[in-house]
């Protein structure tokens, strides 16, 4: 039996976390849904975050940077309909002008809020609408919110994205409980992935940091629609030890059991997030082995994910390995064309860089399904690494041509 | 007056090169489009090439690339329908024994053919089909022939791309004349960008060769349209002397005379070839300047050029300057988001990286054009860059989703 089970519920699925979620109008002409929610914890707890790579970073990305250095996070506030990037001196006004109204609500430091923002960018935020909407959404706050602020924080997502576990380590129960909401390709206009866990295990800023950026780099950055990464990506984990338990300490088994339930919780986010992407018709695990090293065994894996002619065969049904060990052979790892083997759900489509002896009609069908694994063995090491990723269908064009 | 002149022709507008093209049947089913196509000269020729920094390299390419280190050069076969990518030592094997039927046919060394395929990857050529079409080849070379054999080289381009030049020097008259066909994105399964360029004037293999590589650099290194390289591209430049000028030295007008002729003759080919893409809708340049280096100009060009959303947006006529700050932002350049200007055929969007206070109107109506100039200003230094590209339409996706 495993220690881990899964449960209902998603950012207030563990103990003294509070959600709520109020229509402010951020977006002109989106008259009914929510378009802001609230996480707070009722005890005092511990933040990390882990935030986009782009240089052109939005204002709320900047300016929840700066409150992760407080020692205490009490609330991350999100909004959806504006992505508040772009937005120059401005947005960071904006920015902090509604964590503080957010503080001033909840009676705590300025820095104790966190903000996360999600739609256009170069627009900026109708402030006046948002701050009047927040005592309604702190007046709101209540356990059974998850659902309703995972629903505030969608922009073109399908469906609301929550995930939640609970674990039986040796210091006693805890959980783990998360939202997001969809990436980059979903829709332009609302090109980012935002996820917030929460846990009620104890543990220290720090190792909470360590354990959010491993599971990250092994989940939500193992995703890729287009290869495109917003300005606002976010990822924030908060801790607030309501279980009971003592502080869990890396090195631990409660620390491994830890991780492996925040692993739990962020992959199937992450998945999630694929596949909600929209026009998507495929889920892909493009898995690469044998690599020579880390790195290469990344790159190639990253090619191949984002090949547009591959990604179009795969919407296709067309077991077209030519493409794959094109996208292989140009990405800059120097991988030998005549070691290379790769399969279509453990079907050999390539041997040897060369058509394997399969009929084609099982490659097609592997390829036909809405969920495969390609597999591309390099045999020039011992190296692997896993992406998830999506086809390239018509849909998706048709979405993503603009307003 | 400038010494340039446009000519008709192509491959053979230069003296003393003929060309000839017949059907081999080379594709199953393509019954009536000849599919073979002979480039030769009459007099002794020196040759240079440049080919795809793929690491999966197609025969011909591996055949031709050890065939270049002769000191001469008499002819170039090549071929539509299949690519001889991917086919193992048995590839190679198929090359050079349509190298040697085509030298025997010649009366010359093996050495001196070299070879070019283009069409699915993976399959055997049909190798005694194509050597029984040899013979007929040969015969049928004709000084008018240069358009034949831009036909026959054709996979899923709409028009023959010819262009050619002529020159007036210190040291006399020389034509400067190529053929070219469509690059990877223009068909999955006929992948590659082909161009064989021939001249009259006089210069040494190691001339044409630093001449031919800083041309391709400038010209067919600059077009993207889907990020995709393919195993086969290659481009092949020939000089027999023909003209009757004295060999023209490297730092000579007549040497700068000469780059220029040959970078208008491939700079006219690459355009071409972005225009003709399937499924393009716009022809559109990308200019980054203000860079703080070349490397840096030239990845921040070439991830607003192949960032699917920016080519979405571009279809859409959506001058979404957000896109092409995101792309900016990611592709590891240390951009300064509040430094950075855009603009749109010299309209600005985006200043000091918010958006620049012009009526959307006005760019909407350039993003609209079938043809604009991106250029993004990163005011960081002095280094530019500029790339050709196009649009991302569902046409593309739909054109490429498979057999």
């Amino acid at each position: 039996m495993s220690a881990i089970k899964i449960i209902k519920g998603g950012v207030t699925a563990a103990k003294s976390f509070r959600a709520a979620a109020v229509f402010a109008g951020i977006k002109p002409g989106n008259k009914n849904r929510k378009d802001m929610a609230l996480v707070t914890s009722d005890l005092p707890s511990v933040a990390a975050g882990v935030f986009t790579t782009n240089r052109v970073k939005a204002a709320p990305v900047r300016v929840s940077i700066s409150h992760l250095r407080a020692p205490r996070t009490d609330a991350v506030l999100l909004n959806s309909g504006n992505a508040n990037a772009c937005t120059g001196p401005h947005g960071i006004v904006a920015a902090k002008t509604l964590a503080g109204a957010a503080a001033k609500a909840l009676r705590c430091a300025l820095r104790r809020v966190l903000v996360c923002s999600t739609g256009r960018i170069g627009i900026p935020l109708p402030v006046d609408k948002m701050t009047d909407a927040i005592p309604g959404l702190v007046a709101g706050l209540s356990a059974d919110g998850g659902n309703a602020a995972a629903r505030a924080i969608m922009t073109s997502d399908t469906f609301p994205k929550e995930f939640a576990v609970e674990a039986r380590g040796e210091g006693g129960v805890f959980r783990v409980g998360g939202m997001a909401k969809g990436a980059g390709m979903i829709n332009p206009d609302m090109a980012t992935m935002l996820c917030v866990v929460t846990t009620d295990a104890s543990l220290t800023k720090k190792s909470l940091q360590n354990a959010l950026h491993s599971v990250t780099e092994r989940t939500f950055n193992r995703i890729t629609v287009d290869g495109d990464m917003s300005t606002n990506d976010t990822v924030l984990l908060l801790s607030n030890g309501a279980a009971g338990g003592p502080i869990i300490k890396p090195g631990s088994p409660d620390y491994t059991l830890f991780v492996e339930a925040l692993h739990e919780v962020c992959l199937k986010l992450a998945h999630m997030i694929v596949t909600d992407g929209e026009g998507v018709s495929k889920f892909v695990t493009v898995q690469v082995r044998g690599a020579s090293g880390m790195r290469s065994a990344r790159r190639v894996a990253e090619a191949v994910a984002n090949s547009t002619l591959v990604k179009c065969s795969w919407a296709g049904n067309d077991p077209n390995w030519g493409r794959i060990l094109d996208a292989a052979g140009y990405c800059g790892v120097p991988i030998r064309e005549e070691l290379v083997d790769i399969y279509y759900d453990g079907v050999a489509a390539v041997r040897g860089g060369m058509a394997a002896p399969t009929p084609k009609e099982r490659l097609i069908k592997a390829v036909s399904g809405k969920k495969f694994t390609v597999t591309i063995d390099l045999h020039q090491g011992d190296a692997s690494h896993t992406v998830y990723t999506t086809d390239l269908t018509e849909k998706y064009v048709q979405l993503n041509l603009g307003e």
